[in-house]
């Protein structure tokens, strides 16, 4: 199974996994290379012509090479997804909508969610003090996406639309992440965020994805 | 000439901006509703219940409400643009290199221009000091960027592609507040980015733009 499809980056890359999730969502044959972050690969000469901010993933397919995660991911959901499925619309107001939303995760939803993996988890895991006035900061900014996101999961079953999207999608390897920090207790919290995440990290896409993990020996991304 | 179309916004603001340039680069007439920032409408209720995150611009097409930027700009192009013409690609691998370079404009480009603006544009227009770290900082950041700029526009006469496209329009308010400022050296020093530059400022639709701020006697950004 020669694939044309290649994913540089790396098992505790937020990015990475999500381009991952897709591809197994879309069920699309891929080759996985692992850039090894803590070594500097990705800043070296022979990376930095494929992506020239130093980034992973990577992703090659067919002879083009992107370096922006949500672009690959929105633009392969468009050229492999079937019509009838949700993972994008190709309506045009619909996906004004997704694409809304999508840069919700991006501006909004993911800096305070980093934040709070690096400080609760990461820097934990190293034994390392995580830095207080951060921490609350971030919560803070975290519990008002949050409410937001409530509210909106009070008018539709999934965060984009009434089906599961490329939106929902996005938000996976991050919220895996922050369940296993305290800062869970700002999902928990809100019951309609709570259902949410729940059924999204059950996709089998996903379970997919964190079976790569496992293989690898990875542990989520601390 | 009612039109469906409404965009609420700030002249000063540069999201705001650049959905007024891809309305006129389109034809599309729209209401313009001013919302003073400098008296905290955005915060207020009214306004949040169609923004929840309290920022400008808001548009609204056809009752639906959408209030990202980027979002509105690839959708409009998308639904108002003709096939022949490449504000966007319809074929897939075009919109998806299209798309990372969209993103390459949220993620690299406007953060250091926004904090260059700031600090030599809006603070020096209050008569306050910049401060030179953080100066020095989003330059060397800002530099980073149009060396990679500089490279792609050796390999295509625009940053997406060969033709004009909604990455370049993105690039607009940001551009034409730095030229204002001491940071304008950084795009002159760059003789394919400073031609591109010049280009695509010279559109007739970002004459509109500008046309409507000196109306309304907004001098740029700052
Ligand atoms: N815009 C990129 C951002 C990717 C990103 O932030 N990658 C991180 C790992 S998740 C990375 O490569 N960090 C290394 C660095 O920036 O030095 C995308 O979404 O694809
Ligand atoms: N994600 C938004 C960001 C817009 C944005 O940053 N708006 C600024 C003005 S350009 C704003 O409303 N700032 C006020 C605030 O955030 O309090 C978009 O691109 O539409």
């Amino acid at each position: 199974m020669a694939a044309d499809r290649k994913v540089y980056g790396s098992l505790k890359s937020p990015a990475t996994l999500k381009v991952l999730a897709i591809l197994f969502e879309l069920d699309l044959p891929f080759e996985f290379i692992t850039v090894d972050l803590d070594a500097g690969d990705h800043k070296k000469k022979a990376f930095l012509s494929m992506s020239p901010f130093g980034e992973v993933p990577v992703y090659e397919d067919g002879g083009m090479i992107y370096f922006e995660s949500r672009a690959v991911i929105r633009c392969t959901a468009h050229q492999y997804g079937n019509k009838g499925e949700a993972l994008i619309s190709w309506d045009a107001r619909k996906q004004a909508m997704l694409s809304n939303w999508v840069d919700v995760e991006d501006h909004h939803f993911e800096p305070p969610a980093l934040k709070l993996i690096a400080e609760l988890g990461i820097k934990q895991n190293k034994g390392l003090a995580p830095d207080e006035g951060a921490v609350a900061e971030a919560e803070a900014e975290l519990a008002r996406v949050l409410d937001v996101y409530e509210a909106r999961l009070e008018k539709f079953k999934y965060l984009g639309s009434d089906m599961y999207s490329i939106v929902d999608l996005l938000h996976l390897p991050n919220l895996q992440s922050l369940l296993g920090t305290p800062a869970k207790k700002l999902i928990m919290s809100r019951p309609r965020v709570s259902a949410w995440c729940s059924e999204i990290l059950a996709r089998p896409a996903w379970a997919k994805v964190l079976d790569m993990q496992m293989k690898a020996q990875v542990h989520s991304a601390f």
